[in-house]
């Protein structure tokens, strides 16, 4: 393996400084990024366009220009649901085949005027829904690596970019991450702008990130936003402070195997071996009410804001999601206003359900990333606390029958997204160094 | 004046009855409209973009087919911020310009599945922020219509069309329409899709309506999202309770002129005069920082919303958004996420503040349509209510010293649309037959 190659194994944080100080060229990093997704694209499916050409171009004028910005040379996957003026924006979909947008997505650029090169759109299932196209899981090939946000929790897995771009509007960034063993950020509800990013249901819709790590998304999400505080700097054995960590079982718990319950009682033993205050935490009676105010909420938005396509392409749908859709125009728009209220109501409960908690810790899904590739697994574990708002972080919690990850999620309360990714981090990195060991 | 042109002094939901029983063609009362449109566009100056050719093809269409829904026939103009497949959307922005989408915005492709014929895109100011774009006041046509729905208010206001779409990020619907003399209707947050509508700043902006007074807002907003329960079918007289109607002059009253603050006293008289319960509303103290956090909350997601345009067309914005972008970007995101969290807690509290009113009655300007064309107008009366996600209607409770509307808003509770719109009924007739008499 030649000294290029090796990169693809640091983190971006470690990557960064090498850039930054010069010792590594944008160049070589793009060559050993492109190199690997050479190597393994073929079994992933990772990307829906892969820009090579233009990410060289755009490496080499990196190499010739002054720092741009915290993220100068690293490299990004981004979900084909953001648009991108010098990519095509697919989604996943027949309706839009060789779709190209005129714009940027807002956010892609600001990561571009951070310096970041963009190496292509990674997969999405069908317009960031369920039917899937055909990603796999780099930690096992015959299993889904999750969706909708597949490429990107793939590519980041696989090691093939330094980042990567999601959505979550069910629990697409953090069940994938999840699936992949890499870390995904759901950060608070619009935080990041969402113009140029396709929408699915307006009232939940969040931009996710995908990296390796929690210091390296909290790296990523600091240069996205433009937010220093989100950027996790303190030494881990020395300056962080130990949370107070809520254990939610959730209403949902009984959906998760026993795997997950299995991982989440360990986790927990070792939160509290390794000196965190834990707080056994029991939600309120009318949080029961909130995954299917989510589902409510989703299809009600979801099928309405698909109006376009299916009254002029739903012949390009495919069946499932036009059924889904169709499904979804039968929703009550009374019963959409009353989950709405519920959502409030639960969304202004949480803080003071929360107590003394930096955040509470939760299952992220039902179990093991799902053999297959057809089904992209179960959002039970997601999808109140994408109603909720606030950060989401998924960790790994150990590992099941298969070996694959057994996805937890660190929840937060919502605006607080620099505590939340502090307390992440060390949640990430007790439960790395315990399972390791 | 002909049999045609008589047929645009008429209310939508008088039309509609005409269309629907086939006493009126489609192609008749679309030809009415256009002419009107003639005589009226070179002073008014409502339309980016007129697709005569493509409406009178629809309606001819429209006449040949079973009646397609609600709207089978009726006129809308279309703000330049939603796209469509059929004709540019340009956002009043030279960035944009001849910009072809390939997609409806959603809530258009509902419009049009619901039989309503689009006759063109309505003049938006620039981005839908505030240089404008030469629209005239068609009451008095020295003065601005307001922005930045500018096109929108004005046309529905010289009767050019049946209805007209718009957006508010801060007071964009409510104010050009409380300008114009007609009715605006901001829904509840994320009631109508905001798929293929541009945003401004995702967390407040809303899709909102434009018609001639408040029965065919609600007639309207009913077909747009499919839902019956907004539609006002009671006898004014005979059917419809009387609300009870909170008094609310805000923490931004003293920003108000002397015409406002009296048109608003008189409004109080008039609803006890006609047997509605009024009870004086005084906002809590935290409501105070709402305008603040308002303003917080736009320029931040508003600048980092704009990224793509700033980094690749800046020379394209007129200085004075450019200005008004960059200073955006120097809101922190700890300013903006405290923000957020005042937002949340007086949006949960306002309810205990309505207490047993049906809806809040409050200035919706600071005074009457300013003169030129230059300003579009203060937004300070709009602002909280935009970040409160509740449903507001514009209503004139009064004239001012050039004769223009008194711009008032009827604030209704989050996702309680259907009330809104009886008691705003109830207002809105009572405040038309006294002002008058």
């Amino acid at each position: 393996m030649n000294q290029r190659t090796t990169w693809v194994n640091q983190t971006a944080f470690e990557t960064a400084k090498a850039l930054q100080n010069r010792s590594l060229s944008a160049y070589d990093y793009t060559m050993s990024c492109l190199e690997h997704i050479e190597r393994l694209e073929p079994d992933v499916h990772a990307f829906a366009y892969l820009n090579k050409e233009g990410a060289l171009a755009r490496a080499r004028s990196l190499d010739t220009q002054a720092i741009q910005g915290g993220l100068h040379g690293l490299t990004v996957g981004i979900k084909d649901v953001f648009e991108t003026w010098d990519m095509p924006t697919q989604g996943g979909s027949e309706v839009f085949k060789n779709n190209q947008a005129h714009q940027d997505a807002a956010c892609i650029a600001s990561l571009r005027a951070a310096g970041a090169v963009m190496l292509g759109k990674t997969i999405t299932t069908e317009l960031a829904t369920f039917p899937t196209n055909g990603t796999r899981n780099p930690l096992n090939l015959a299993h889904t690596p999750g969706g909708s946000s597949s490429g990107s929790a793939a590519a980041v897995a696989a090691k093939m970019v330094s980042f990567a771009t999601g959505t979550q509007t069910m629990g697409s960034t953090i069940r994938p991450c999840g699936y992949c063993g890499v870390t995904g950020f759901k950060p608070s509800y619009n935080l990041i702008p969402k113009r140029g990013v396709w929408p699915n249901a307006d009232s939940v819709d969040t931009v996710g990130l995908v990296a390796r790590d929690v210091r390296d998304v909290a790296f990523f999400a600091s240069e996205m936003v433009g937010y220093p505080a989100l950027r996790i700097t303190q030494d881990m054995d020395q300056d962080l402070a130990k949370p107070t960590i809520g254990m939610c079982r959730s209403h949902e718990w009984e959906k998760a195997d026993e795997h997950i319950h299995a991982a989440f009682e360990n986790s927990k033993k070792i939160f509290i071996d390794q000196g965190a205050r834990v707080i056994d935490i029991v939600l309120p009676h009318d949080f029961q009410g909130l995954l299917q105010a989510h589902r409510t909420i989703v299809n009600f938005e979801m099928s309405r804001g698909f109006m376009d396509i299916l009254k002029r392409h739903a012949s390009l749908m495919r069946p499932e999601l036009l059924a889904r859709t169709l499904e979804g125009l039968k929703v009550t728009p009374e019963d959409y206003q009353a989950a709405q209220r519920l959502a409030r109501q639960c969304r202004q409960g949480l803080d003071a359900v929360m107590g003394e908690c930096h955040v509470l810790f939760t299952p992220a899904a039902t179990g093991e990333a799902p053999e297959g590739q057809a089904y992209s697994g179960d959002t039970t574990m997601n999808q109140v606390w994408t109603l909720m708002h606030g950060p989401c972080i998924s960790v790994t919690g150990g590992h099941g029958p298969h070996g694959l990850p057994l996805a937890m999620q660190v929840v937060g309360r919502i605006d607080d997204d620099a505590s939340t990714l502090k307390a992440g981090h060390w949640i990430d990195t007790v439960l790395k160094r315990q399972l390791k060991s």
